[in-house]
C-alpha cells in the first residue's frame, strides 16, 4: 500500500563525509563511532551530533565492518534520512486538485519526534493537504518521526520553512485564516472553522510563542472539564482538527 | 496543584520479599540485580520480571548499595508502583455526585503505557468519570502510565476488571449504552452519543476484540480522508471522546 517515494535511508561513511554530512544541515539519525576512537575529527562529529537529535551508538570494529557498504568507514558511519522536503506551493497545489480550500497544519516548536510523527498521521487522515514546519528550534523529518507517521509522511508533503512568521503573511494573502490552539480563545464548537485554514499547534510545553500568535487571526479552545492542565500535543491537535474536518463535513 | 494521593512508588529489597511480591501481582516497573548474579531465586525473579512489563536493570554493587534502604538487598531491588486501584462502583458514584449521566471510557487491550497514560490524560480532560482496564493482556498502571498521565491519575479513577464483557453486562443493567470504535461504523457526527456511556477503545494492532464488539449496542467511525489506515490509538480515543463531550454539551 505505502509507495516509498518520499523517504528513504541511506549510510555515509567516513570521516570527511560524515562531518560534512553534518555541516550541510542533512539530518542524520544515527551515528555508529568505532568505540575508543577520540581524535580531533571524531571529536568534531560527536560535537555536531550533540546538536541535533542524532542517536550516537560506540560500537566494536565487528558491528563497524558489519555495516559498512564501501568497507571505507574509518571508524564513523552515519545513518542519513532522505526526506524531500515539499514546498508551501505544492501544498496549495494539492488542495486545488482536490478542488478544495487549503486545509494547512502548522506546527510551532514540536520538539518530541513521536508526537511529530502522530501529528503528520492526524494530518492525512484528517484530509489535511500539508504541513509547516519551522527550520529551526524544532524535530525535523527524521527515522523516528517517518517510522510514527505510520507511512502519512509518503503521502502527506511536509514544508520546512525559515520563518513561521512571514510564510503566514503570504498564505493570508492568498485568502487564508489563521487559527491557534489557545486555553483561553473561543470554544472550538463555536468558532467557524470553515473555509481556507491554517490550524496553529505549538510547541509541547510553552504553546504557540507570542510573535506567531499575533500572528494568527483567531484562537479556538479545546473545552477542559477536568482537573489537569493540558491534554498530549497530538491528542490537542487531533480534537482541534477533527472539529474542523466536523465543520467541512458540514456536521454530516 | 497535584495531590498525590492514589500514586506513589516504593522499594521492595530482598529475594524473598521481591519474587513474593510478583507472585502476589504486585506492579514492578523496575527491577535492580547485581550483575553477575545468576543462582536460582535470582533466575526465577527474573523469569517472574519477563512475563510482566518490568525493565530489568543489571548494576553494580556500589549502585545497588546507594539505591538500598534497608541495607538488606540480597541483590535484588524491585521498585514497586503502589497504585490504589478504583471499583467500578466508585466510578458511577463520581457520576452521581457530579449529577451527570455516567461517561466511561473501556480500554480493550491497549499494551502501550504512554498509550494508556495519554488515555488516562484524556478521559480527565474531557470529563469522563473512569476508566475501566482488563486485569489480562493489558499494561496495567505503571510508573510510565502515571508519568505520561500528566498528573490524572491522581483524580481519574481507573478500574481493574476481570471480565471486561461481564462488566458492560453489569453496566447496562445500570441503563449505561456502549459504543465501539469501528472503522465500518456510523460516522461518529451523526450518532447519538448523548446520555449514560460507555466508549470502548481497542488495542493498538488488533483493535476491539470480537465478543467485546458483540457487546457493544452500536458502533461509531471517525472519518478517514487520507491515504494510510488508522489514527494512533491515543488520537482516535481523544477525537472519540470528544465528539462525546461536544454532543454532551450541546454542540456549544
Amino acid at each position: 500500500m505505502m509507495e516509498e517515494k518520499r523517504y528513504n535511508e541511506f549510510l555515509i561513511e567516513g570521516r570527511n563525509a560524515v562531518l560534512e554530512a553534518f555541516r550541510s544541515g542533512k539530518t542524520i539519525d544515527k551515528l555508529y563511532i568505532l568505540d575508543g576512537c577520540k581524535d580531533g575529527p571524531i571529536q568534531s562529529i560527536v560535537r555536531e551530533a550533540k546538536k541535533g537529535d542524532t542517536i550516537i551508538n560506540f560500537v566494536d570494529k565487528e558491528r563497524l565492518e558489519r555495516l559498512s557498504e564501501t568497507g571505507k568507514h574509518q571508524g564513523v558511519i552515519a545513518q542519513a534520512a532522505a526526506y524531500e522536503y515539499a514546498e508551501v506551493e505544492d501544498i496549495l497545489k494539492l488542495a486545488e486538485e482536490k478542488g478544495e480550500a487549503p486545509f494547512l497544519i502548522l506546527l510551532d516548536g514540536i520538539e518530541d519526534p513521536h508526537n511529530l510523527g502522530a501529528m503528520i498521521r492526524t494530518a492525512n487522515l484528517v484530509g489535511a493537504h500539508g504541513v509547516i514546519i519551522p527550520k529551526h528550534r524544532a524535530v525535523g523529518l527524521t527515522a523516528t518521526v517517518a517510522k510514527t507517521s505510520a507511512g502519512a509522511l509518503n503521502y502527506t508533503p511536509v514544508a520546512k520553512v525559515t520563518n513561521l512568521t512571514q510564510t503566514m503573511e503570504d498564505l493570508k494573502k492568498r485568502g487564508i485564516w489563521f487559527v491557534c490552539a489557545a486555553m483561553d480563545g473561543d470554544v472550538m464548537y463555536r468558532t467557524n472553522l470553515t473555509g481556507p485554514i491554517g490550524l496553529v499547534i505549538g510547541n509541547e510545553g510553552s504553546g504557540v510563542s507570542r510573535l506567531v500568535r499575533e500572528h494568527c487571526d483567531f484562537t479556538a479552545s479545546i473545552p477542559m472539564k477536568g482537573d489537569i492542565d493540558s491534554l498530549n500535543a497530538s491528542v490537542a491537535m487531533g480534537v482541534l482538527s477533527y472539529e474542523i474536518l466536523r465543520q467541512r463535513m458540514g456536521g454530516k
